[in-house]
């Protein structure tokens, strides 16, 4: 099976790191994507569908000798943040992630939120337009859906097939090229096309962390994944947005919209952080 | 003002409750629906909107010269089922009122989530149709525009005028004094055209608990609020549709629904208890 293959290559990476930097090694987390128990044992993922109900947990710290943790990437970057980024000084933050789809990670009263079996922040399920398209989990309407990198890329391709992304359609040589990374390059570049892409896009996101700021009232949202290099009109975007979609703005103080500190590895940070401390 | 009226009722109240129990208090809780902020002012309230900005907590305090807490009745009320109800046992569930709107308390890691501002729980709120009808609240499909007692009431009303709910029309006498409680009264009396309003209705509850679920991941969902005497036909309905619903469902163990076991004091309860635990 996958299994024992991939616990075999983590072995080697692990003892390759040590090797490399001449250090011993204490512990072990791995932030994986999709539903990591706390047990260790990753009762799903996306990305390694061989693997539902293997225990990479406890096999992996039999085989190194060292305990490991498991734990859900998102909620280990919400952690990693906490502690050396962009969530530090607040005690109740949302830390949401916006790559391929959306990962999410609470801290309430400065600790993480991990729920019964280790699967809480799965917030980019939550469906927003419960009679909406079917998206390829199976549900209708998921905030994902709407506000994921990879929507952001579709919103992209139906501005260009609309003839409202001229710019767009130059950078990719055709619709079906567009990506989100195509509109997240011309609004570097200034396009007036590419930032009213953003912008609806930042209402789609900001429609979502509106739901999360009803649930958590949360002091500070911090966005990260693989579109925070878009910085400050993505941020900008989601914290306008919010303003308008928050239920009574008025008598609430108002949430701080801030961007990521730790970029692609506040998952693998967290997840060692955790493991440090004996999570899981 | 209305804030020294309000004021000077509850000191009476109090000394009332003192007299004729015979007893001493030691602090004093408020379980209030809307914003009520940990220190102790009210933000905003559906039910006293004249008291936006009033320090009822310190105002309270200094009159009765005793500690007292301001709290969301929804939170409070999973506080007291966490202690005295259905929550205990469990260290990481939902409570979900369903009354004229819907109101939400969390338990995680067996810690009452409050938020930064004590706002935390307004689930309510989310928007699960956000291209919706409009809500009285202002927001397009809110989460209980669709599944409160108050949409219990407009799903009978909606069946009634199509024919299909003739027992309620008998019962109220008129389309429009159908409510929601007819249809639990038909329900109770075993009509099977009540029973598939409530199944649709049931479906409405278990689809935003769902996205709680995706949430927090907590282990069991506490049922309260005006619908409870519904019982078992509801419990039943929310557990079935909330299978059906969650995603991942076959990789995850099963959610448990089960009724609130304090009734409508839950929140006066729970006010009452965080007083004495000295939280705001």
């Amino acid at each position: 099976g996958e299994g024992p293959v991939l616990l075999a290559k983590l072995v080697a990476m692990v003892e390759d790191l040590g090797e490399r930097n001449d250090v011993e090694f204490e512990a072990v987390g791995l932030g994986v994507a999709g539903l990591a128990h706390r047990s260790g044992v990753i009762h799903y993922s996306p990305n390694l569908p061989d693997l539902v109900e293997y225990p990479l947990g406890t096999e992996l710290a039999a085989a190194l000798g060292a305990p490991v943790s498991v734990i859900n990437d998102a909620t280990a970057g919400a952690w990693a943040e906490a502690t050396f980024g962009a969530g530090r000084g607040s005690d109740n933050f949302a830390f949401v992630a916006l790559g391929t789809g959306i990962g999410t990670g609470f801290v309430v009263d400065g600790r993480l939120i991990l729920g019964a079996n280790g699967f809480a922040g799965e917030s980019g399920h939550m469906q927003v337009r419960a009679d909406g398209p079917p998206h390829h989990t199976g549900q209708r309407g998921p905030w994902e859906y709407y506000a994921s990198g990879t929507a952001l890329g579709r919103m992209g391709r139906e501005a260009a097939a609309e003839g409202r992304f001229a710019a767009g359609l130059e950078r990719a040589g055709s619709v079906e090229a567009i990506v989100g990374f195509t509109v997240a390059d011309a609004v570097a570049a200034g396009d007036t096309d590419a930032l009213a892409v953003l912008d609806a896009f930042s209402r789609e996101v900001a429609l979502g962390v509106a739901s999360l700021v009803m649930i958590f009232d949360p002091e500070r949202i911090v966005v990260g994944g693989g579109l925070t290099d878009i910085g400050e009109p993505l941020r900008a975007g989601i914290d306008r947005w919010l303003r308008e979609l928050t239920l009574g703005a008025d008598h609430r103080p108002a949430v701080e919209v801030v961007m990521a500190e730790l970029g692609d590895h506040a998952g693998a940070l967290g997840a060692g952080l955790l493991a440090l401390e004996g999570r899981d």
